[in-house]
């Protein structure tokens, strides 16, 4: 029997058997994305997900995805997941073999009309604003200072300059008790999820709880490393640690919960520093938006309440962008080892924007940087509430004044009209539901995630406007 | 009853059981390392090879170095192993426990003394020779020109700016059969084997044949992945693949035999090639000097005799420096989606100097730095050649004129000699022995293989008379 998809506006037509599924899914992906009923830009489900909607096995939706990233009809973006490719389709290709669109029926382009105009999702920072010349100034100085020594093969910590650095920024802006000796520099906080879950693999762990809402590929990554995710419960006081048991680690983002915008309450704090304590589980907080926080000074790190149990990681990802592929753990003494070894030599970061962001930090421009976003992000955000009250009195705008992204409560029943008007409005805009981890208990909102901090200073009046009209359907 | 290590230098005294070898070993490395009996830039045995000569476990001797190089006293550098950390010991720290050297008992200083004035270590090219304003030039258009959306997550293969101008330039001056869509950007060629391990035993892959002589640390790559490596017959043909049965993969240096220095023989390539058409074995071509050849022409890379079987894997850590973390393996279509999927997201390398390389192939910087590199390398080899032909006229030296290295053969039983005066006179070089496979069937030869890539310019000479006056001992 021929299963069918139809979750994310796409029906897909599936042989149940043998390589079929494979070839049947890639195939349906890809017609889907030619004829433009899947629009460039668009997030498909994770992998688990539409395994799980379509009853087929995950390696099978895995090896799809691969292979139309592969051939350029998708792009699988660390943080947010797969996504249709943006742009003209790729040129057709004869190496691809039989399973693509031959050179005589070349992929329309009338799909480039459906391209969202706007874009609400969160994940990424205002690009635009990414300081290049300054920069570049800061790039010139590190490798003119740089003894030539420091273009040799390195650290598999990185380099000492930015963990020094680092060390002295964490500890003055987020509270972090940090030793230069026990920062482990990494290509984003997802390659630092890889290692550690490898170093919790290694020593037998076989579960790690997370938060009942959090980011896909992130659960997924642990569980690439042999670990099981089983999300913690969640009510009006936040993510609620009371149930820890015997889990290898638990996986928190304490400052700003994403996606839902909360702050981990001060008890459940100590519930989690006490639960680390007496069962030697690892704490590992995500400070992935720490520096934004609009109406106080941020809470400090949890990690400055334990740092022998608590693994802080952070990335430059939201305060400057994702593309530099660089993010940092402090860990526990009793980690470092582990994680250095399971990081290895192989995937070290390049030195040279090592360099280069350990000058900026240095130097002064880093905190500049930021102070100039948080004003930029605060406004941004405080336009977003305002006109919403005006114009949008139904919706209810959630969370704390902080981070690039807040959560709107709608009315019940009303999430798949304003998703439709959206798409109508050119919006690309995520629900809630995209977030919720498949075991969490807590029941399905209707409610988006707007990522107030994607768009460019010149679409953003245009993004909120699509927004508004989106929400009157 | 303890076990004791003496092969370089060192003698370890090991508690046989439980913990206590890890500790143990631990603690001999570290009290060698601090008494200064193992001077710093020393490398050390391979895990795999220190395991088999204390008969302990494989991981019981990578834990412990880790340790120490989480704790400073060692660096471990990919490509050429666990060394004995350069520089002071590091400042002693509470956060290490009871293992470490308490405060009130600080490293002595003693055995900067005994750092290597000189160094002929194989596999780090000249730092100093790096293009740093050229570098930088390039690096400004590139960010210049940039879109704002290449600041963003990114294609897992790597920038197409990137991929663009190696396909080019892989074409023109190796004659590899590339297009972009097919190269996959990684950190080094060790990430790019990583990758390449990964996909082989998500397919079923047990075993890979290799070469008699290479790099401990891409055997153990293979191994970590769960592969078995075999060592191929070597004679005076160089490396013979007519052995070569159901591998699933063979992993070669057809241009450049390291360290050996050979070239493939034209009809040993055709077995290869006919071998991997036959059984649907990968041909894994690490072509990581291919840029250097003196006398002629390079031969073209394996790969352009067949692009549906061979992956090639090249490097930026020889033509500019290690520190750049960028290399790239040009793959079959076949293997494309799998390793694009092994690599995943999270380890992608930054755009910013992906961007930067492509502006410095695409500008001709590229081809300017690599041209003057090679006349600057041969000359050192012709003078190296020269005056080794005129004071130690006893020596061989072998292997064809390219690359940055050459092996120097010995009278049988005067290698242990030549070590210790090498020691003396400040002169840090690697036996021949060292890139010898464990299963290797080939004798054991009295050879060095000597780095003349590595010395800074006002070095040369001094290393150069080092060697010389090590040879007469």
């Amino acid at each position: 029997m021929a299963k069918s998809w139809a979750t994310y506006g796409v029906d897909l037509h599936l042989e149940p058997t043998g390589t079929g599924v494979r070839r049947g899914l890639t195939d349906a992906l890809r017609e889907a994305v030619r004829t433009g009923r899947l629009a460039p830009g668009t997030r498909l489900p994770s992998s688990r997900t539409l395994a799980a909607d379509l009853g087929i096995a995950r390696n099978t939706v895995a090896d799809a995805y691969a292979d139309l990233v592969a051939e350029g009809w998708l792009t699988a973006r660390q943080g947010s997941g797969t996504r249709v490719a943006m742009g003209a389709p790729p040129t057709p290709s004869r190496q691809w073999g039989s399973t693509v669109v031959p050179p005589t029926a070349p992929a329309p382009r009338s799909h480039q009309r459906d391209r969202p105009a706007y874009n609400l999702v969160p994940g990424t920072p205002d690009l635009t604003t990414f300081p290049r010349a300054e920069w570049l100034k800061a790039a010139r100085r590190a490798l003119t200072a740089a003894p030539h020594q420091a273009l040799d093969y390195g650290d598999p910590r990185g380099r000492p300059e930015l963990r020094s650095a680092l060390a002295g920024y964490l500890a003055r802006a987020r509270g972090v008790r940090a030793d230069p000796e026990r920062i482990l520099v990494c290509a984003g906080i997802s390659h630092g999820l890889r290692i550690l879950g490898a170093v919790l693999r290694g020593r037998g762990g076989s579960g790690v709880a997370v938060e009942s809402y959090g980011l896909d590929v992130h659960w997924d990554l642990l569980a690439d490393a042999g670990l099981r995710t089983a999300p913690l419960p969640f009510d009006e006081l936040g993510t609620d640690p009371r149930e820890l048991s015997d889990e290898a680690a638990v996986l928190l983002t304490p400052a700003h919960q994403f996606p839902m915008g909360g702050t981990l309450h001060r008890d459940r704090r100590a519930v989690v520093v006490d639960w680390a304590r007496r069962t030697g589980g690892v704490v590992i907080e995500d400070d992935y938006d720490g520096e934004f926080r609009y109406d106080r000074q941020p809470v400090g790190a949890l990690q400055g309440l334990d740092p022998d149990h608590v693994v802080y990681a952070g990335t430059a990802s939201k305060s400057l962008a994702p593309g530099l592929r660089l993010a940092w753990l402090v860990l526990p003494p009793s980690l470092l080892a582990e994680a250095v070894r399971a990081k290895g030599g192989a995937d070290s970061c390049g030195v040279l924007d090592q360099l280069t962001l350990a000058e900026f930090i240095v130097s002064g421009a880093y905190d500049r940087h930021v102070r100039a976003a948080r004003l930029r992000y605060r406004r941004r955000r405080d336009a977003l509430v305002a006109e919403l009250a005006r114009r949008a009195p139904q919706v209810r705008a959630t969370g704390i004044a902080a981070g690039l992204h807040l959560v709107l409560r709608l009315p019940p029943g009303t999430e798949p009209a304003v998703l439709r008007a959206a798409a109508w409005h050119g919006l690309a805009l995520h629900e809630l539901h995209r977030y919720q981890h498949p075991d969490a208990t807590v029941e399905r909102r209707d409610a988006l995630v707007v990522g107030y901090g994607t768009p460019p200073d010149h679409a953003w009046s245009g993004a909120l406007d699509a927004l508004c009209a989106s929400l009157h359907s």
